[in-house]
């Protein structure tokens, strides 16, 4: 039941109304490792530089994740982002993107990595996402991310990669962009006529939607006073999500197993924005997302009452 | 049990994707009073100018509520706003505001109004607001209504306000600017610390957060394919949140009885934006709030499965 993932490897440079880090292990293959190491192993697909350490590396094996197909460009250096959050943490500024050894990356699979019976495809050039899905024909269950710049400047290739998957995870913006519809549950649902059978908006500090054709489903984000770095926690909350599906994949795609699959996620993400970049997710404990998951029930459940409404007459109907 | 509610009565011109209206009529004070009727007897306090029909003073009339302190001011004419909603919803334009009868608004309420167990001070000036909240000394359950005006020019007679009443509604971003806390839940805890003890913060299409000393809970918007026109989609909301309380206040405000007001509120604010103006909550039926709420207790809920999640050694834990 392992789980793939191809994508960055980063690192990255914040700085947030908490405090600054001027080099932290990031990018959101590495997010959607130490999240979906919860559930299953992991095999992350990458390729990083000469200044990645085998300290990076071990934070990466978190809780047993295969990084042999981790490739070490010789002479290169890994994918940089620096950003900056403003006041409310609710908008972002990217001050540099360095793809470096990214520009060149061409995804090699092992044979373990091929084999996985689920798959997520980060937000890469989809062309690669695409060549990336059919190496991996053993998958049962594949979902991605994407972003505004190919729905910008490759929407067709994105288009084919959506085709070729179960589950689509974008952010709504992304959702209304992608699709031309302001709706995002209209949007959702022309993402599943092309094919997908299932669509996660993430609406970043206020929760996720999910969307099949026989089930709405919405869960809020975690609340909480402190958030310090919200870096990654949208790869993060995808590393719970395709985690618990990847340890129910035998029951299929039940409404359950999705909706719960949505708290792990929520619960995941929540913890990876107490701290900097990797720092609370990679010493996290099982029963620490137990008990944000039974918090999160908690605080959406409401039972509807019996009650008498008044009707047009001014009287109980 | 009565409810009354002291706001704007007000004929609104809107442009939405959907089309638009010329004149319909508007105001807090009126959507409130359509939500919370179904619930209690409400009474509305308000000017209103000639240009008031019998017709539009029917429909603020509806399941009973109790016009007799809308004061018709002769040769005045009701205040007025346009606005204009863009491509999402998300954001709206003011194209013109006209007070007119408000500008010189002295509420004056009668022993019926003044009596009622539960007020709801809509948006409008806070001076006017303390006011009305010193005529109303029976009331036991008082919740208010502001907006980042009067954050801007009356912050301190708004204070005031705030911390004689039970119950605050507002949109996140004027509880972020009213307390000075980037934080929402930061923010609402520092609401309750000067008096009240429910802090509501609405999240437009995303939903809302209760927020009191021993809980927090939230609900997401009802998620809807169409949506015509969110005006007055806020005072709804207040409308049904404020008069299920209202029903249940000698049950005290219980855990229960705030978040199944949540949800009550929610559903009304669905059907709401439905329509223009007041067109849908006018003919609605109580059967179709019950349903909605329980799609929405439905659409909320997951139950947390029992499972082994893998520790840092990368082995169940």
């Amino acid at each position: 039941m392992a789980v793939t993932v191809v994508g960055s490897i980063a690192f990255d440079a914040v700085k947030t109304p908490s405090g600054e880090r001027e080099r932290m292990l990031g990018g959101a293959a590495t997010h959607f490792a130490l999240a979906a190491s919860f559930f299953d192993t992991v095999h992350v697909v990458g390729p990083v530089g000469d200044d990645f350490t085998d300290a990076d590396m071990a934070i990466l094996a978190t809780r047993g994740t295969d990084v042999s197909d981790v490739e070490r460009v010789a002479g290169g250096r890994s994918f940089f982002w620096k950003g900056e959050y403003g006041w409310d943490l609710n908008d972002r500024e990217t001050l540099d993107t360095q793809l470096n050894v990214f520009e060149h990356f061409e995804p090699k699979l092992s044979d373990a990595s091929k084999a996985a019976d689920v798959l997520f495809l980060a937000n890469i050039q989809p062309e690669l996402q695409l060549d990336v899905r059919r190496q991996c024909e053993a998958a049962r269950f594949v979902a991605m991310d994407s972003m505004n710049l190919w729905i910008d400047i490759a929407r067709d290739a994105l288009v084919r990669v959506i085709e070729a998957v179960d589950c689509v995870i974008l952010n709504d913006a992304e959702l209304r962009q992608l699709t031309g519809k302001p709706n995002v549950l209209t949007a959702a649902r022309e993402v599943i006529a092309w094919g997908p059978s299932v669509v996660v908006a993430k609406q970043g500090g206020y929760g996720a939607a999910l969307i099949t054709a026989g089930d709405v489903f919405n869960i809020p984000a975690f609340p909480m006073e402190t958030v310090v770095d919200p870096t990654g926690a949208g790869d993060t909350f995808a590393g719970g999500f395709v985690g618990f599906v990847a340890r129910h994949v035998d029951s299929g795609l039940t409404r359950d197993v999705l909706r719960n699959a949505m708290a792990y996620g929520t619960a995941l993400a929540s913890h990876n924005v107490e701290e900097f970049g990797t720092e609370r997710v990679e010493r996290l404990q099982p029963g620490e997302i137990h008990a944000r998951v039974a918090d999160l029930a908690d605080m959406t459940r409401f039972d509807a009452p019996a009650l008498d409404l008044r009707s047009a007459s001014g009287q109980p109907a």
